[in-house]
């Protein structure tokens, strides 16, 4: 009925997923050396990926290569980005019409991408699972991967990897009651 | 000739030593059923334990078994506290002074605790390893382990464990050029 949500994303250890101007640098040139941390064998049990705006545009800025989503539905959530413009993506107006839209369709297993909308997905108790790769650095200041709550999201262990070049990837389920 | 110093700690996965009034007890709670996760192991290689001045007094607060250093040193950092009012501690008025005096006493293995000391000492450039255990929860708010740096702090991974509980442990080294 209602889809699956699972974050697949990168975080210094200070858990931070981009600089303040958007530089992520730091994240890749160390990834470089670990291949994909199983990231298109992630992708494979997708069939949706929601963007925020500033995602959305990082990536297309990125070029062609960088659009990594294949024929998967793409979905973007802004309340600027022109209906049309892009004919890969949907583009959806406010979060809780995006999370209609989804489960409408039958979305079973989404990736969503961007700080701010997986926080606000989070919030909206629609996160189900986080896959974080932990660079082994700590660079002080940025965009962070957690917000504000309203309440604690307590987490179960699903499983640790240390893939290589200084990371630890751990996958936590979120708990509901 | 200079010592190294180790932090030991346990934080939230969105990077929280305590909540905004100090309460620990998602962090203790969880830990109960995992033993001590290294704890005691870890403190028999430390000779000198360093305190910030509010952790120094949570310690105290939880009363005389809360009191695991032992015949350790056990030096604090305090604008306010009166020296000698502790006969089981040496007070310093700030962090280069303290620095300075455990050089020079020949401060082997340091075990700072306290999440401004510990910001402080990293910022200074004298914190050498983090051995963090996360928690599985994230709680939204609170003291930060990490907060601002002058530059970015590369890192080593050394080893991960997960003792259990939902925990995940890992130790990083801090890597200077």
């Amino acid at each position: 009925m209602t889809f699956t949500a699972s974050v697949f994303i990168g975080t210094s250890l200070d858990g931070y997923i981009a600089r303040d101007d958007g530089d992520i640098e730091w994240l890749t040139a160390r990834g470089e050396d670990v291949g994909d941390m199983g990231f298109f064998e992630f992708l494979d049990t997708v069939d949706t990926v929601i963007l925020g705006r500033t995602t959305y545009e990082t990536v297309l800025a990125f070029g062609e290569e960088a659009w990594v989503y294949g024929d998967r539905r793409v979905e973007v959530l802004s309340t600027t980005i022109p209906e049309g413009a892009d004919p890969r993506v949907t583009v959806h107006r406010d979060l809780d019409a995006m999370i209609a839209a989804l489960d409408e369709r039958g979305a079973k297993h989404v990736y969503p991408d961007g700080g701010r909308l997986i926080q606000s997905l989070l919030r909206a108790g629609r996160v189900d699972r986080f896959i974080i790769a932990t660079a082994p650095v700590l660079i002080g200041g940025g965009h962070r991967l957690f917000g504000d709550l309203t309440a604690d999201v307590r987490l179960r262990h699903e499983w640790t990897k240390t893939p290589g070049a200084g990371f630890v990837q751990t996958s936590w389920a979120v708990d509901r009651p």
